[in-house]
């Protein structure tokens, strides 16, 4: 059993086959529902030397979600050119690329529980791992968000619009997935014009989040996707009474 | 060990008197952080005695979060009574009341997962259990709104308006419990303006939506709560460019 350079690198590309196996059969039915014999039999090795590869059944999943994790975290970095508009709306097709992609696995990542930190305090369970990646998505996410509206420190305000509107996302793509009753494409719009929606309410009790929305509203073309939300949002105006 | 009537209710009210005693440590406290010891100290009974009523923490921890939940959801009912933007404030007083009240408790419930239905196909773990409570709780505010917008069967993009609102809204008490940094009485009134904005951008795709955003503004007063939001946004519109 020694491990020599060439012999680590068999392990690691045995490991990542592994991965790659587990995340296909989760991209089609919930991790909880695939045992590792399945994955034993997708990859054509035995089960004991599954267990070879990786100790426990929850550690192969955490690898995987580990690895998805990553794959949805890299989604989000979009080059700082043009309307923010745009920008946002090439990252929601990318996300719903990826829930697309991965279905029952984005689930249950995402089932780790709701938009903010967990787990402080607690054991570091399965759950609480699970839990610390999910965040760690989250927080690439927001990271993101707030380095292409050019704050370096968001106020409390204007932090909470923008990781409520994560949530929001998250929220939509699961609901999304459970039947795809809605075109996708209608809801990565909806999802952009949420953000500018949501930051507009909040703006009025944060002079931060107002320079924000200034800044996502000035470089926007007329056919640019806030031209019509605007549109409609005027529309809502009650007459005189 | 006989269970008659009298000995019956002497149990029932045993039980209640754990219950209340769990939840008043639950609102200091995480329930992960919180003994039997201790529950078994503050009731001034022996931690035997409190195994006799609950054969399990566990067992103890989902009565306490049970009671909760219903408690949470009896605050939803709202007369239908009077302008609905009203109506939604009122449910938001009520329910940051509740998060106040409860506070690590509150969190404890509410991390058992996002805003949609969990553990389908699951095994009744405590974990999924825990799940069923918080999307009966969901469930009951969906009903509700529904209910006070006249809707007897949502269409798909008025059920995640609603749905996704009401996510929102967890996402937004989790956040103002972390710090209070945000007073919230502006986040009460933020978060039925935020209903307002997402009914708004979603109107735009389904007559149903825009009928129900119809109805929400149709009897608001000059000084409402949806007045100075429709005068901010109007404020968005670009000039003429």
């Amino acid at each position: 059993m020694k491990t020599g350079g060439r012999r680590r690198m068999g392990v690691e590309e045995r490991r990542e086959q592994l991965i790659g196996v587990a995340l296909d059969l989760f991209s089609r039915r919930s991790p909880e529902d695939v045992s590792i014999d399945e994955i034993a039999e997708a990859a054509g090795i035995s089960r004991p030397l599954v267990y070879h590869y990786f100790p426990g059944k929850q550690n192969l999943y955490e690898a995987a979600l580990r690895r998805a994790a990553d794959e949805l975290a890299e989604r989000f970095v979009e080059p700082r050119e043009g309307p923010l508009g745009h920008r946002l709306l090439r990252v929601m097709k990318r996300f719903f690329d990826f829930v697309d992609e991965h279905g029952p696995g984005f689930s249950a990542l995402m089932r780790g529980g709701p938009g903010i930190p967990v787990g402080r305090h607690g054991t570091p369970t399965a759950t609480s791992r699970t839990g610390d990646m999910i965040n760690g998505v989250r927080q690439a996410a927001y990271e993101q968000i707030l380095a292409h509206l050019g704050i370096a420190s968001a106020t409390p305000r204007m932090e909470l619009v923008v990781r409520s509107w994560i949530s929001l996302a998250e929220t939509t793509a699961l609901m999304w997935l459970d039947g795809r009753r809605i075109p996708r494409e209608e809801l990565e719009r909806q999802l952009v014009h949420d953000f500018v929606a949501l930051t507009a309410v909040s703006a009025a009790n944060d002079p931060e989040t107002a320079r924000a929305l200034a800044r996502m509203l000035r470089d926007e073309p007329a056919d640019g996707p806030f031209a019509d939300l605007v549109g409609r949002l005027i529309a809502l105006a009650p007459g005189d009474g």
